[in-house]
């Protein structure tokens, strides 16, 4: 159920592909904007955000102070990685990175990263979260300082209604910050198709995420649903899809597009799950096996379900059933759960659905010819998404 | 707290001013969108939301019964006011009801209430409210289904989740609902402005509004503050204003509209107060002092506190504190702390800021000179506002 940030590092300087020497140096990127896009996208929010900041100190001083803390949530972190996959479409699509037009096509990037701060407040809400990156999540932090300053009522009632409302908020001026990112009108109705789309499938994604989850649902097609809405439409396809639209790409471009972020979008997902379970948390900085305890219905639970029915192992379910979801399990049981899905074959299959999705993904980019260093980039970016190890 | 809909009632054939023959026949409204704005706005609320369902169908089943609730929701109630005050809004501002672009303001306006579905699916949560239009809240009516279902977890939770996620959603389809209405495009970015204020509004109004009452804030600046910005800007003047927008206003149709909108919102939100108190049960349809249980800072209380302390009746100040927020307090508290009000003369204070502010109103009217039937009718509009019974 929650929101993943176990994403691979985007910043080019770190990028471990690039540390791999493998690239070509033809295709070796100059250009200040592209040599730090995470830092960009942060330089374009805070812009933002300090603006609208300004607003709400002018409507109310308590409000201000709330909406403080939404803007210390968007800029204290996360990869950038839809804002990454926006910019990419848009260069793939044949979008200048110095022409007069990139600075707004990197605000309308930015603005992916608001809609995100809603579904991560919200989503740490549902799960009932504790921390997030390290700090008190926004619904604890207000309840603490509800407990702190002892004022009336349930502390934990107002630190969700806090939640609830600041996530409304990011979600209303992600809009606002696509709309007012100077674009060419033209440019924006067409990338606000995309916009539409991905919004009502993040939030598609969401529920169906929790909604399995208090189903118990163990096909592998659940799991795979909420896998292609959340990651892949709305983490990867959509964002390149926006970016090319206000491009101005032709159908063969968005097509091809659609379909390297569908691919790689699942595989993303995939490795996230298998990380979730055989994770280094030495590396993830989450506990072994995280995902089990949780009780999360990825396609990994689904294929080991399917391969102990299919052996007849009824044992093998029970056993990872009574394993999911409870988060008083020992150490020694999640060791075992893990022994039985590598035994039963499910880590395996996802391993090669993913490796299946990869090459996919670099056929299709091949075929489609983007000028560099799109293609490159989009090729690396596939790699770092889908064969990392947080 | 909690976002009131006891508005009045603004279909004209049920008007109950219209029924006081006041009017002029001159200005009856012949045209068929006028004669039954209500109707209008549920039609094509109707339309763009079996739309959406057919999109969430394709999605996934389970998602598209769930966003069935919140259709069930938008098209279930509500007397329609943000639509209404939008369209009188645009017809002041010369807005032609037998055009065009008609039909496409129309839709514009309906977009309100897909805010407003958001603020009352998560004003109930926050409220923590079991009903809401005779039927079941949002977040209780799925947290029964679980229940009823025996699905895992908790039900609450369960609840809670699904009424965020389809206020989101909600949040979101407003805006593509405005998107894609059919305005022009340069009509559509003079209309986002008030669009982008009047959300950020609305959202710091119902922070403020719970953050008062948690920290008990008993000034009238605090109550003044809520009951402008969730009132007089979201409910009226922000309507007002984004139809005069779409329309092509200039600065001083703008301005006119404003202080209009202003002054009904504010007492509007006064009278709604006073209902909370003084209102006949048998009519609002709501316990006596229902207000007073639930502890809400209005004008009303602020005033009767700032009275007693001004006379030094500290006496007044701990009754009125005790009943506020009790919700086992007895009808005879309900009924002393009610003759308190009047007796330091808060009920009086309140009816008399509502005269001068629907007397303010009206100048700014006579002063605007509005075409034909605008002008009429938003002062049949401002009456019916704020000199209601529920």
């Amino acid at each position: 159920m929650p929101i993943k940030e176990s994403a691979p590092q985007l910043n080019r300087p770190e990028d471990p592909v690039r540390a791999g020497g493998a690239r070509d140096e033809d295709t070796t990127i100059e250009d200040p904007v592209e040599s730090d896009l995470p830092g960009q996208v942060q330089r374009t929010l805070t812009e933002h955000l300090e603006s609208r900041l300004a607003e709400c100190a002018e409507l109310d001083g308590g409000f201000a102070t709330a909406v403080q803390e939404l803007s210390r949530f968007v800029l204290g972190g996360g990869k950038r990685i839809r804002p990454t996959f926006a910019w990419w479409g848009w260069r793939a699509a044949g979008g200048d990175a110095t022409g007069p037009a990139a600075e707004a096509m990197l605000r309308a990037a930015s603005s992916l990263e608001l809609i995100q701060a809603c579904a991560l407040v919200h989503d740490d809400l549902i799960d009932e979260s504790d921390t997030r990156r390290g700090h008190p999540t926004v619904h604890r932090k207000f309840a603490r300082t509800h407990y702190e300053e002892r004022w009336a009522g349930g502390a934990a009632q107002f630190g969700m209604s806090a939640a609830v409302l600041l996530g409304d908020l990011a979600l209303a001026w992600a809009d606002d910050m696509l709309h007012t990112a100077g674009l060419e009108p033209a440019a924006l109705g067409r990338g606000l198709r995309p916009w539409r789309a991905m919004r009502t499938e993040m939030l598609a994604g969401q529920y169906l995420d929790v909604f399995s989850q208090v189903r118990g649902d163990e096909t592998p097609e659940a799991a795979l649903r909420v896998a292609e809405l959340k990651s892949a439409s709305y983490t990867i396809a959509r964002p390149l899809q926006l970016g090319a639209e206000i491009a101005g790409a032709d159908q063969r471009t968005l097509a091809a597009l659609e379909s390297f972020g569908h691919d790689i979008g699942v595989a993303f997902q995939l490795r996230d799950d298998l990380l979730g379970v055989f994770g280094d948390p030495a590396v993830t900085g989450k506990p072994a096996g995280d995902d089990l305890r949780e009780g999360k219905r990825t396609l990994l639970i689904a294929e080991a379900v399917r391969a102990a029915r299919a052996q007849g192992d009824d044992h093998a379910v029970a056993e990872l059933r009574a394993v999911l979801g409870d988060p008083d399990v020992s150490a020694e049981r999640i060791e075992s759960a893990r022994a039985q899905l590598v035994r039963l074959g499910a880590q395996q299959a996802v391993e090669e659905r993913i490796a299946e999705l990869t090459r996919g993904a670099h056929r299709t980019l091949e075929a489609a010819g983007f000028a560099e260093p799109a293609a490159t980039r989009l090729g690396e970016l596939a790699v770092a998404v889908t064969d990392r190890t947080r």
